[in-house]
Order: C-alpha cells, then structure tokens, then sequence
C-alpha cells in the first residue's frame, strides 16, 4: 500500500525522488542479500512488456531463443586476456556444492561470451552452419560494491545477443541492426529518446573490437547507457577455437557479435518519465493503461455506481475484441478507500489514463478522462469509450516521446565551450555536451577526473552538429571526432 | 544438422533412445560444466510455449509474477528445520565475491520459500494485504551426482507459485487449484495424462505439511514426477515471522502455498510421445506446426515449384489473419539436400506435419500433406490448406492424448496381486501399480529396497480402484489407503 506523504520534489534532490518513486510505487524492494534487489509485481509487469516487445523483434530479425549455464569455468573467463582483465574483480565463485570443495571453483556468469562461443565451436563445422543468431533471457551477477535499485545491482535481469557470422562484414551490419532494434524500441515503446553511436576505446567492453551505445538523457542531465552492441571481432572464436570451413574450402575464425539491454531500462523509464507525483509509464508499457474509479457518496449510490462500472469494463472487453488494440483495464472497486486516495495511489503507479464515474455521470452516459501524463480532464461518451481511450493513449505515447526529446534538446550544447565552461556546466546543472576531441585517452581521462563527465559516444552522423569541432575540448589540440560528454549513470 | 543414421530402438535400451532423440533433435546438449545443460533453440522453442500457455493460466487464476534474488543467505536456509535437512546437502555455495571472501556465504536458490517468505512478511501487515498471489519464473541450483538431459541437471529452469493466505482453508483451495491447473495443462497442452495425488510423508517437500503430485508414464512404463503443488501450513509464516492482523484484530502467522513444474517438462515430453524415428510434438507446444517441403528434380521443375511453396505459406499467412488459429509454418528451400533427407530431419524434431509438394501436385493444385504421429499421408487442396491443417492439428492433439492414456491404462494393474509378483513385474516390464498401504514408513521403505518402486501417490478419487484394496502390499497388514506404485525417474 502506497504511502499517503508526498515525493521529495525531483528538483530538490532527484536521487531520493528516485527511490521513493521506485519503492512506493512499489516497483521494486531492498532484499535482505546486500546489493541484490527483488522486482515486485508492478515493476515485473512493465518488465514482461518490454520483453515481449524486444523479443517479438529478436524474431522478425531472425533470433532465436536458447539457454546456456550459469556457472562458467573459471579457465573459460581467463582465455580472451581483455575479457578477464575486465570481468575477473566483479565476478561472484563459486566454491562448494553438494557439501563438498570443487575442484575448479566455478564463476557465475557475469556475461555469457565464454561459454557460448565454447559452445559455438562445439556447433559449427562449415559456412553452412552460419550465422548463428541467438538470444538468452537470463539473469547475471556482477559484483558491486555501490547499488541503486535498478540501476546498478549486483544480480540483474537481461538478455544478451549472441551471433557467429562468416565475415567481418556481415558481423558489423548485425551489429548496427540490433543497434537499431535498441533504439526502435527505446523510442517507439519506452518514448525514450536516444543518442546512438560508438565508444571510445576506454569505454569498449572488455574482449569487443568496437562497441556502440544508446545514450539517453535523465531528468537531471546525466547519461545512461541504455542498450550496447557489440563488434567481437574475431577476439572470442580465436579464443575458443571457433571456425568453420569456407566456400572455398579454408578454414576461417569466425566473427562474432554480442549485445544486450538490462532491468536497467526500468530505471530509465522512471528516470525520464517520473513527476512529482510519480511514475508515468508510457502506455505501451503499461501493465494497466486504464484505471476506472467508481465515485458515490451514498450508500444508495453504491450499487448502481459499481454495477456501471463493472459493465464498462465488459463493454471495453467486448470492443477489445472488435479490434486490435489490446486495453488493458483495470477496475478499482476496492471498499473503504476514498477516490482521491485511489487516483493518489494509481498516479504513484504511473497508470496512463483514469476513468472517474459517479452518479452524475452516468445520467449523461458518460465518465471523466484522466491523462496521467498532462493531468489534462475531459469528460467522454460512455457509448465511444474503446475508440476515445485507443486514441488518446497513442497520442500519449506519442507526446511523452515528443515532451523527452524536447527536454533533451533545451539541456544539451553545441558550438565552442571554454573548458571552465564545460567544468562550471557539469558541476551544476548538467548537460549533453557536444564538442572535440582529439582522440587521446589522456585528455579524456582527465576530464573525468576534473569533471565526472565521460564521453558518452561518437555520436551517429544524424546526431553530430551542423558545425564540426575543430579544438578538443580538454587539450585544445587538432580535434579529430565529435564527442557527447556528459555525466553518467 | 542431424546425423544420419537410425536411432537405437526404444525397445532396446530406452535409456540410449532418450539421449540420442534430445541430442540429435538438437533439443540440448551437454554443457563443458559438468551437470549444466544447454537448452538449444529446438528445446527452447517448446519450453516459450510451455511458458506462455502455464503463464496466462496463472495470470487467469489471479496471480502475479516477480522476482527475487538467485543468492540467499545461508542462515535463511536454516530457519525451517525439514527445510535444511532436504535442501542443505545439495545446495551450491558462493564463498567468495569482487575478489575477497564473504562474512556470510550466500546459498544459490535450490527453491524461494526463505528469500520469498522473508520478504512477504515485509509486506503483509493485515489481513486487507492478503492474499499474496506470486508466481517466479527462474533457475534453480541443485547439486546432483548423476545427471540426466532435462530430467536432473544442476541448474534447471522453472516457476515456483508462491502464496500467503489468512485461513488454512484458502491456502489448501489454491494448493489444489494450481494442482488442477498443471494437470489440464499437462492434458491439454503435452497430450500427457496425469494421474493426481498426494504423496506420502517420505515423499513430501521438504517443509510442507502436504504434498500434491501429478504423475505421468513414460514409454518405460515408469513413473515421473510432472509437477507438485505443496500446503506448507504455517512452517514457514512461523520461520519467518510472517504475521498479519486479521479482522477481528488478533496477530496470526500466514497460510502458505507452493507450486512448481521445470524443464523436466520437456524431457516428460519425448519420453511420452517419442518414436523410434524420433520426437512427436503434440502441435500445441510445437514451435513449428507445419514444414512445406518442395520436391523437383530437374532444375525447370526448381522455380516452378519454390514459387507455388512460398504462395502456399503466403496463402496460409492471409488464412491465418482472418482466423484465429495462427499457425506457425517453415518452409525448408534449403538447396542441395534431398526431401528424403529432408522429411528425416523433420520427423526426427517433432514437427507434427508435413506438406510435400511436387510438380505433380501443383498440376492437380494440392499437396501430400503427412502426419508425424500415424504418418499418414493423404492429398489435400490447396485451396483449403487453412481449414484441413488446423483441422488435422487439433485431431492430433487429441488423438496423442488418447493414445498416451490408452498406453497408460494398458500397463497399470489393479486388483489382487502378490508381493512376488509385484517384485517380478517392477525387475520386468514395470507398470503402474494400484495396491493397498498400511500406511507405515518401513513397508514404504522396504519395497523402494526390494524393487526400487515407490509410492508415487496416493491418488485422487477418481483415479482409485472400484474396488478399494484391503490388504497391504508389503506387509498384508489391513490397508489404510490405496497407493500408486511404480518405479519412478
């Protein structure tokens, strides 16, 4: 049950909106393991829509869904030298099972490379056998010391993408597709506006030849990484012996790809959606996208009121029938609870849209249509309910796309910024900041030691500026890409 | 891609049949983790449907998914006394994290009563919170000696339902509710009847007052353990001081309930339905209900009918969307192998039917279409593919329900039989076995001793003898109720 007091307002201090959002709207709780966090029922619901509709593209793009361990030798983590060097200090060992000590101590899975391309090899013998385009819903352990729900935990949900293909070619174009799929997704379901492009070298995920990024804005201008793909190169197939025999009868290493998106995305939605009040969540995502309260002052009221309301939701089912459109509804007929404590708690929650009846609405056949997004009132015809509540919950999903991306915009800077500038903007308000670099690790590393701003990517030709950089922005040197700098998760 | 040579027969060596129908119909393979398996997309494929069918009927009995940690803490595990006792001995240990050993080891999850039951008792105050409907869809790690592909790995998949009630009452009505469930779904959807039960208290879970099974035959005529449902009373409320105010105001512990089925699902499947030629899937939990298989032999022939084979999936995909029978097709245009070798592959995976079309066929406008389970063929036209295909589908599952029952019932026993001959046919040809029990632990003990059977359950009413048993079968002593006996995976 929600909490009746109000939310710490975002603009006082966003990280402790962020939790109380996340925990009164019960999307999510502490779990008595240190850094591990259990997903209720109202975070889990938005969780299996985004699975079903990332999913749904996996396979229109060809994937398919497979299962490998969770325990991984520790030998396997050691093969490919960058990949242990980066995954060794926050992997989780296991010792001992079945009341005994283990030979070889077993790591869980902090990401599944190792074992898949081992597998892999165990699979491919000739270029016919390829591509393999595979997927996995699994959940990974990470150690870490500093935990945010969702954001960063030490076991967490994902999926991760797993593919061999036969040319370096073909491994880079499925790596830009699934890419896209992240930002189709990002942006037609969760209304999540995203700047998509490559990482810089200290950014790449251990053992990938390149890596590229969706970088989404939160509420208090800082960053998130939102999705990655990965290019293996041949990194992992030499590792773990994965080859095949080419048309030409030679035998080749594969090229391999790799990507994934996390729970995470749970924390950016509420992070770019989230008010004052609550959560809103993008009515593609939402678990329920109608919530109808039934309003009546007297007893004798009650009846009548309940039963109306009742039939709404089975006329909202027959017409659901009718069409494609899928309302999820939910009809709140809870005893002992006011209205103004229902529409309190399913604002918290983030419900898209309210329906208010009373008895004064029924006689004109209609009831009140609430936005959770603009608050916006409006009464509606009972008789075109499924077609007015369809519509206004595309236009919805289409506004808060609309309303992130303008926010985006007003917080992000292009053309020249003076380095104190940039220092000045990322002690205060924040940014996305667009400017030179000239490609050295040092200049970089000394703006995240001054600042704690990182370049988030090389941002994709659609995002870079009308004007190139010319200076770096740390060095003043020759510039040689453009960067988006700014804070981040 | 499958090898080519026959299957070892059932009759044979049913054991070896099993593993090279898994194998070879790339269902899973063995993973480099001794214990682990790798649920290959074929598997996989079958496992989504599973889920999805079992998730809606959760989801229509009122309950929610969620998710909770992988690790718990050792010391939850002890709380409830049985509990430790069954799970303690094969459970994996996580002693050591980011590189330095943990104050406390963490236990990975053999099962969630602890970690759930913990976290509801934060979460309940009064009885208006109850009751809790939860379901997890998760892995599980249980260490185990002998291994078996789907039938007994370390780490295998499942859901666990997990419920908190005000009355013992509710709590046993939804115990055998989501019996009921299991058993129509392992009915209606794996073709696989079931006979319902409760166990006997040597084989309850560990720390349920109750335990309700459903139990299938394999081809073996043993017995596996399809799915259980548990009454754990107060056990755990009392463990983890899971209380809640009820409405006459007085502080009482929490009704609990559990229930679970895993990937063992998929290994009951093969053994309940599988050939000597290899897997039937029963067409609802196929992930492929139809192969189109064209046939030419000259290269003019080639165009001619690859274009008439894609019509026909686009034909089906136009039936499909004005009929609500969505019907999942693959065309196989793969060039430079055989039908022949073709139609084995397909037959060796499951795929319930087979459209073969030649130059012949499409002259005649129709094709032969061939069913997995008879392997009956018969001409069908293609002007009603639609309609003939799903009409076949849903006359196959039936029909592989019915055949599976018909197996069942012509290899259990009921009526008078002697210990000797009990013995002779548990070393023989196996059976399932309804015999009297005189309820005492040592008979139990001592057949399991004798002939490796077990009680499986003591079934529901409708499944006991006309004629109920009077004596018990170990010991001839006065019966107190009916068990099934066999010999069980």
């Amino acid at each position: 049950m929600a909490d009746d007091k109000k939310l710490t307002p975002r603009a006082e201090d966003f990280s402790a909106w962020y939790n109380e959002v996340v925990l009164r709207a019960e999307l999510a709780d502490y779990s008595p393991v240190r850094g591990c966090m259990v997903i209720r029922p109202e975070g889990y619901g938005i969780w299996e829509r985004m699975q079903r509709a990332l999913d749904d593209m996996f396979k229109a793009t060809g994937h398919r869904n497979a299962y490998f361990p969770l325990f991984i030798p520790e030998s396997f983590l050691q093969k490919e030298a960058e990949h242990v060097e980066g995954f060794a200090p926050e992997v989780a060992v296991v010792t001992h099972g079945g009341g005994r000590k283990l030979e070889e101590p077993l790591v869980i899975r902090p990401t599944s490379e190792t074992i898949i391309y081992a597998m892999f090899a165990k699979w491919v013998q000739s270029y016919r056998d390829l591509p393999l385009l595979y997927n996995q819903w699994a959940n990974v352990v990470r150690w870490e010391m500093r935990t945010r729900l969702f954001l960063r935990t030490m076991e967490f949900l994902w999926q991760e993408g797993h593919t061999a293909h036969a040319t370096h070619e073909e491994a880079k174009e499925e790596t830009l597709r699934m890419l896209g799929v992240y930002r189709d997704f990002m942006e037609g379901w969760m209304a999540m506006p995203v700047v998509t492009g490559r990482k810089s070298d200290s950014e790449r995920f251990a053992g990938a030849l390149r890596t590229y990024s969706c970088e989404a804005m939160m509420q208090d201008n800082r960053a998130l990484q939102a999705g990655t793909s990965h290019d293996l190169g041949q990194n992992f197939s030499r590792a773990f012996d994965l080859k095949f025999q080419s048309e030409e009868g030679t035998e080749e290493y594969a090229w391999n790809t790799s990507w994934g998106v996390s729970t995470r995305l749970i924390g950016a939605l509420v992070m770019t959606h989230g008010d004052d009040i609550g959560l809103r969540t993008p009515p593609l995502l939402a678990p329920t996208e109608l919530v109808i309260v039934p309003i009546y002052r007297k007893d004798e009221e009650r009846d009548r009121v309940l039963q109306a309301a009742r039939g709404i939701v089975d006329r909202l089912a027959e017409w659901d029938r009718r069409n494609p459109a899928r309302l999820r509804v939910h009809l709140d007929a809870r005893e002992g609870i006011k209205p103004g404590a229902k529409y309190y708690e399913w604002e918290l929650r983030g419900v898209p849209l309210r329906l208010e009846v009373g008895p004064r609405d029924l006689e004109q056949n209609q009831g009140v249509l609430v936005r959770r997004d603009t608050r916006e009132k409006r009464a509606v015809s009972l008789d075109s309910l499924g077609e007015e509540v369809a519509e206004v919950l595309q236009l919805m999903q289409a506004d808060m796309l609309e309303a992130a991306r303008e926010r985006r915009e007003a917080n992000s800077v292009r053309g020249p910024i003076s380095y104190d500038q940039f220092r000045e903007l990322m002690a205060g308000a924040g940014a996305f900041v667009y400017a030179g670099w000239c490609g050295s690790a040092a200049c970089e590393a000394e703006v995240k030691a001054e600042t704690k701003a990182t370049i988030r990517c090389l941002p994709d030709e659609e995002f870079r500026s009308a004007e190139t950089p010319t200076h770096c922005l740390r060095c003043g040197g020759p510039s040689t890409d453009e960067a988006l700098w700014a804070r981040a998760y």
